[in-house]
């Protein structure tokens, strides 16, 4: 496939003086547009050592309004990125609505040098395709424009200019011995290259390659197929027709009217004696368990959910009572501030991921998006619906990497809330924690309930079950969060 | 000094569970308070090895809204963190308006551990201090509350602490070869211990000696200190007396009226044919030097202010032209977002500093301050006043670390400006350049130059002195900006 591309082709200089100065001013217009229409771009720069990568990003930088956009340069992981799943570094740069992201080297490296070099095992790199269309998948599905550029040279070309570099002194030091071994895998890094346009060239984020042997030539053909992607997306976003909906990422059918919530048993309950022992014994078990954990660089993380007043956060204080605060955190998650709200939804969840070895808890969740932003139409039913996916794709891929993952439903009854709403309000020094907002939710419990069923059927996976938790009597819920806990830990360790 | 503190002071069981139900519910209000009032919170933990700070952080932590605070547990420098100056990793865990650091061990590592272990030559940790007294100094100055506990045992108390460990399975990890070293170098830290209380227990941001022998006495020692500092603070935010004024740190005088502008000589131009000749040649060796600091590791920061329609952003194009992308960064600064005006303003540039080996280029920079943030009011004329100080003790710190630092001043005369303005108002696709912000800038032309002056005499130092570029020929402008930047490298390259 990449042999049948003709890489000769040239531009001439008048050729090129003429077009470029034009593409550069259309290039500005368009950033300023897709500024003002909150439209974020994504442009990733793959190809060959010496394909000249750096020079043509540099071209394009030019042209742009340093105010909108950053370059980030991909080179081998540093221990904090070796510490996280594998796109972390990448979710965490995807750009703000407005502004561009330029990568030199990108996610791919994965199922190039990594993939090439033996790096990572063949499970894992064939994984990371399926990982990599999610990833690129919703970020178009959330709006963003992915240009992504392969820039080829032959064997024979590669060559010749490893050699000029070499004969230039203040050059020399850009080959280096990994370069030169490189380009003798010449052909086995054309099957992996062969292999990833065949895979990852979709219809929301395809792949131009761009014949490098010319530089002037390439330079024009990164700026003309960034112009065309940038102004058919410019015009679609301003003219008045509805956009195409995208109905392939949806579930299918109306999510059948369950009764889990019905079926939890709200009477268990716990004496306090056995709650005391039990927990003074499972509160010395978390923190040895903490410090496995840590030896084996196994992430954790736990995810509480729940009604209001079901005691989320007083069952938190009993898990992390006993821990060595170096290695947990809890993360309380709220309405998303002004730069949250300007990237996808799960940024800031990518953000807080906690390193290996680490613990965190979150008391809410990225499940926000389809609880309290579903009943209250902070985003669309599309958003909502194509989230159960990507939440399942994003827990997978923390699974994969290692991750302990504990989603825990505080599940309490309307007669608990109400009761447990008047004590604090009755209560002095707990009054701050009811506020008019807690009774609005109360009366919404009839929209909550199908969106928390819902919610619980389509993300309750193998990989990452929900655990709910009866809470009428805190005791029990509390002995029943720290025993899931500690099992799930307990498990992962024993399996590898 | 540390010899004579009475170590056996002992909390009974009865009295220790009387006041710490109390205590709890004091701290929690507290902190609802100082969030409703908007008061950032530190709170270091410092002391020996086993005298219990994890334990009695996570004491701490049970108390407080986990929406509220975050724990930093501080660790020898990764390999990001040694690449950035000391004070870096801590600037950007400064806590934002309303929210409390706890930091587990902090920079006070660099006068304790790194001083005794000798990880830092005795030049380096005797500046910290002076450093370290700026830092909490700006962050107190901003209305930060910084509380610093130092939790002290006996030699032999640590002693009978490490062999209980090790005698534990469970626990023996925790006792490390380090820790027996430090331990028999008990003596030795003890002064250095001792220096670091005498050189930084200031009214800003005094020491508490914990003593910790009695784990139920330490908890309330700390407690009750933290209670008894927030309470006073949170009185004096409510009470409608008029704040202090610490005018220590303003400086003296008015500044006297100087007419350094008037000086410069704007009829300097260069010819087109001399301007590309030597273009092409800077921009080379542009690149060269980028790479020799890269090997060098030194971090460059090249900063520009100037008059609007200055030329700021076409004379960085030119600097960056023959730049590899992989080196450098444009960071051009507006408004701050919300999340950077709920922390010290200083603190977004903090976080933008260049790694040990990389270019950044801040199109306007901190100097924002005491430019716009003057001239429009968007703080107090004690905050500007401030800031210059503030602004010299950054770049000290900067330059200090080993860093390049640049700085230009692009000035342009009144007529210019106003030939420029309209220049792009009639050339069609330069509009967007000129906004009415524009115009009404140009209208407090009187306003801003004394603000102007006032910077370049107070900032302009030793260390980082300011250039000023005569830019009413753009082409002569860029010329001595690229000359300025190779010099300034070049220089710091032979130095050293």
């Amino acid at each position: 496939m990449l042999e049948q591309i003709v890489l000769n082709q040239k531009a001439s200089k008048a050729e090129y003086d003429e077009k470029v100065e034009d593409f550069e001013r259309r290039l500005g217009e368009l950033q300023r547009q897709a500024r003002d229409l909150q439209i974020p771009i994504v442009i990733v720069f793959e190809g060959w050592d010496a394909a000249g990568k750096g020079t043509l990003i540099n071209r394009l930088m030019q042209a742009l309004d340093p105010r909108g956009f950053s370059v980030y340069p991909i080179r081998a992981s540093t221990e904090e990125e070796a510490h996280r799943p594998f796109l972390w570094r990448f979710w965490t740069k995807t750009p703000e609505r407005g502004r561009i992201a330029i990568f030199d080297r990108s996610w791919y490296g994965r199922v190039l040098t990594e993939r090439v070099d033996k790096l990572i095992r063949k499970k894992s790199w064939q994984a990371s395709y399926e990982q990599i269309r999610s990833f690129e998948r919703q970020l178009a599905d959330d709006g963003a424009v992915l240009i992504k550029f392969f820039l080829h040279i032959s064997k024979k070309e590669q060559k010749k200019r490893f050699l000029e570099l070499e004969a230039n002194a203040s050059m020399s030091w850009k080959v280096t011995k990994q370069d030169w071994r490189h380009h003798r895998q010449y052909e086995k890094y054309t099957r992996a290259i062969e292999d990833m346009l065949a895979q990852t060239d979709t219809a929301f984020a395809p792949w131009t390659i761009v014949e490098s042997h010319d530089r002037r030539f390439a330079t024009l053909k990164v700026f003309a197929a960034t112009i065309r992607v940038l102004e058919e997306r410019v015009r679609g976003a301003q003219s008045t027709k509805e956009p195409e909906h995208r109905t392939d990422n949806l579930p299918g059918e109306e999510f059948p009217t369950t009764s889990l919530l019905e079926t939890v048993d709200l009477s268990r309950t716990l004496s306090r004696p056995s709650y005391e022992r039990k927990l003074d014994s499972y509160q010395a078990r978390v923190r040895e368990l903490e410090h496995q954990i840590y030896l084996r660089r196994i992430p954790v993380l736990v995810v509480y959910e729940g009604w209001d007043a079901a005691g989320k956060g007083g069952n938190i204080r009993r898990l992390t009572k006993g821990m060595d605060p170096r290695g947990y955190e809890v993360i309380p998650v709220g309405a998303p501030n002004d730069v949250e709200k300007s990237h996808h939804y799960l940024w800031r969840f990518w953000n807080r991921l906690p390193k290996a070895g680490h613990i965190t808890v979150f008391d809410r969740s990225w499940y926000g998006r389809v609880l309290v932003e579903r009943v209250e139409q902070f985003c669309s039913a599309e958003e909502w619906k194509r989230a159960y996916r990507e939440i399942n794709e994003m827990e997978e891929h923390l699974v994969s990497f290692g991750a302990v993952l504990v989603k825990f439903w505080l599940q309490i009854d309307e007669q608990e809330q109400l009761k447990r709403f008047n004590e604090r309000e009755a209560t002095d020094w707990k009054q701050w924690k009811i506020t008019p907002d807690d009774w609005r939710n109360r009366d919404k419990w009839c929209l909550y309930k199908p969106a928390v069923e819902e919610m619980l059927g389509r993300t309750s996976t193998s990989y990452a079950p929900w655990t709910i938790v009866e809470s009428n009597c805190k005791l029990y819920a509390r002995i029943k969060t720290l025993e899931t806990v500690i099992k799930s830990i307990e498990a992962r360790l024993e399996a590898r």
